[in-house]
């Protein structure tokens, strides 16, 4: 059932044979034939199709199958059919491809182009534990009752948000339980979604530790809270000076992402006090908790007041970005608030995932596998610490043995910040300057140049070259 | 299977028996009575519930399945449990409904205290293909480079984006390419990313069909667009009323939700050129388009005109509304800012669930289920209308034979729908009544009552008794 010469001129060959076997009915076996030539070229838009009767007896088929076949691709647009003119290909091509990945283009063009990937804020995605991954989602898959499939509540899965209740009180001392977490796509949609629910409630300006992340800073503004840079020094936020200025704040107590400080036991204090005073709230970002190298971490700071901070966690480094995995541990205030807001938003977040999250948790797999990556990250740390000490001295790491970053410091004039940057994309190594990372732009190079570096995300066999290039780079700075 | 005295004190009389005869299970038969025990106030507020042990000894059920029982009613918001006093009736009533595509607020309670769930936009949950799934998984996860685990573009996943090229060419007669599909986490997501993306370029109104889904409504007017009804007539939407009245229009053309009309050929010529006349865009939301049953479906309208119509498909009725897997077709203008606008949102929907589809689409395996699926509701609808025909011949079942539902009309001077409604209630049928689905609110009972059947959601052994139930309470009507 196929046909190459007499109604195409020999130039396209229609072959139904394969459709039919794979069970396609004689029309739609047609229609896809026709659909497909016009969609790869070889149909070219305008070209005349032969006649119903022609291309019916070419194939051996009822001369009405082509007709209709003919009047549905007419209908979907493929074909035009003109008085006279008979049926051709429809003029109007499918678009151009084009290039639509903006927020993508931040960071995807340069690490994918430079030989070494330094980029804080991404970890060894080599180190997801697959095998693990799909264990769990057959075990979590198998026992699943049906409606958890089905529309649920915008909180989440409460298999996710029992595990996790318990997961965070042990780990990081999170006070909760399932009825204030709710799972969300990514800590950026969490904020997103805190933000425009503080935004419902009055509130116009966010404080944001002076360094930080611009994309978040973003979120906040386009869920319309103004951003108001709070001063960094080594104890972390200096929340004190916050007064009136925000009517809330995000801060990364654990770990300040990037430069690097614990926020203090007195400044935590200090922030809840603050938040109490005129119904605002603390947003912490415990972004990396998991990971501390030198001793106990310090516990979430939302266990100092579960009605006034709003814990936010995520799987993103201590499993893949790419699972979109977060959550939220809400004052009993905001659960409505954000949970009407999340459903406006998408409803619910995916459900697969979250029960396999639960599974890998209450499995006891989850801990296994960050005590494992730990291990891993504090390796990287203690190399590249190793390494500078030995071929670039004069420049300090700052902050404390935890996370996936580091943050160093030239001594004052050594070559400037952007003429670094410069040459370390030069050199094929991708990072950014801490000047990237400020939540207000300032006078270029007035401070000494400084380095955020990622140490996670180069596969093992990359790292040492990485930080030997980064050596070189920083030894003649 | 009851208790009436020693756990609650004798105030409360809690029988499983008759839900169980109905055929629920055991814990669900559990979650039902207590939901139904303090949404009727046989629970107040506050109450203390007695511990699981007791009441499973009580009832002679596992105390684990009154744990699990608790737990759903707790997500819920029935109940709410603290370290230390245990289970309470909430004091917070359930969280106002949510808006959003049947979050589980609005339906949740409804549907199950309900013994028959004829509740419209669910799918045969019990037919997803957790085997074929997980196989899937398993290939896809086998291959994925560890690039798809990290940070990605907002658009999506790749793999995925080029299998839903080619399936929906082939099925629906999409024309698009990679570059120009955006994944989302549901098509809730993707309508209010694409009404923001219109309200930047100055849109103010979205026309909305006469009779629709609220909850899309409130996610555009979330997005700070006015929706303008469109009336709707035998051929579908009545465009040509269209004019200046709104600056694009969100149509459901395959099958009218909820009326169940097809657009005629000319009314979709007639809207793509409305939209071309002044840079307008009309949303083509394909929610159920590979699920028509008397005949091959008119294509998807967006192939008249790629740069004019987006087009907005999902895998929530073919596979499951919990994987939260939804798609857009985009004109070229709007691929950049509806990603920047989805990487501000949620960076990018997670990886793992794309790359299964994408793998469950390549595969053919994909095709295989909604071919399943479309015979299982094709019986569903066959034998819903053969028993209205038999039962209640005074009822007429409007639409085509296509979807998941099925719109009733009764005949003027019948029981009025809000008394229909609550007789439905009674008699233990979870429904909507076609008001519901009104864009604009009218005089009530106005028009003759209408009811809206989705014949998707009950499990096979239930579908019959919901049936018979529905024709007992038209007989009436």
């Amino acid at each position: 059932m196929s046909t190459s010469w007499t109604s195409f001129g020999g130039d396209l060959h229609l072959d139904l044979t394969e459709r039919r076997a794979a069970g396609a009915g004689l029309r739609a076996a047609l229609e896809d034939a026709l659909r497909e030539a016009v969609q790869d070229g070889r149909l070219a838009p305008g070209t005349r199709l032969p006649s119903s009767r022609a291309l019916g007896e070419d194939l051996g088929i009822a001369r009405n199958t082509v007709v209709e076949a003919y009047g549905q691709l007419t209908a979907e647009g493929w074909l035009s059919s003109r008085q006279g003119s008979g049926t051709t290909v429809a003029r109007r091509a499918v678009p151009e491809p084009v290039q639509g990945r903006r927020p993508a283009a931040r960071t995807a063009p340069r690490r994918q182009t430079a030989r070494y990937d330094l980029m804080s804020g991404r970890p060894d995605v080599s180190l997801f534990p697959r095998t693990a991954w799909l264990t769990a989602a057959r075990r979590a898959l198998a026992t699943a009752p049906h409606e958890a499939l089905d529309y649920g509540s915008p909180l989440g899965r409460i298999e996710l948000r029992q595990a996790l209740t318990h997961y965070l009180a042990r780990v990081r001392g999170v006070r909760t339980d399932p009825d204030h977490l709710l799972v969300c796509t990514g800590v950026t949609q969490g904020l997103g979604l805190l933000c425009a629910a503080l935004r419902e409630r009055g509130a116009r300006t966010l404080g944001v530790e002076e360094y930080g992340l611009p994309p978040q800073h973003a979120v906040a503004r386009a869920a319309g809270l103004a951003t108001a840079p709070v001063p960094l020094d080594a104890d972390g936020a200096v929340v004190d000076r916050l007064g009136n200025r925000a009517d809330a704040v995000l801060l990364t107590p654990a770990h300040q992402f990037p430069t690097g400080a614990a926020l203090s036991a007195g400044r935590r204090a200090e922030a809840v006090r603050w938040a109490r005073e005129h119904d605002r709230y603390v947003i912490e970002d415990d972004y990396d908790g998991e990971f501390r190298y030198d001793r106990q971490p310090l516990g979430a700071m939302q266990a100092l007041d579960p009605e006034r901070v709003v814990y936010a966690g995520t799987a993103a480094k201590s499993l893949a970005p790419g699972l979109r995995l977060a959550w939220l541990a809400l004052p009993d205030a905001l659960v409505e608030p954000v949970a009407r807001l999340k459903a406006l938003a998408d409803t619910m977040s995916p459900v697969l995932d979250q029960l396999t999250l639960a599974e890998l948790i209450t499995s006891g797999t989850y801990d296994r596998h960050v005590r494992r990556c730990r291990l891993h990250y504090r390796r990287r740390r203690d190399h590249l610490v190793a390494a500078l000490a030995e071929r670039a001295p004069h420049v300090r790491v700052t902050g404390i043995a935890a996370g996936l970053h580091a943050v160093l410091q030239l001594p004052p004039g050594s070559t400037p910040e952007t003429e670094l940057l410069a040459r370390a994309q030069r050199a094929g190594l991708s990072l950014n300057g801490l000047t990237w990372h400020r939540a207000a732009p300032s006078p270029a190079d007035t401070a000494p140049p400084a380095l955020v570096i990622g140490y996670a995300a180069p596969p093992d066999h990359a790292f040492p070259a990485a930080v030997q290039a980064l050596c070189e780079l920083l030894r003649r700075a």
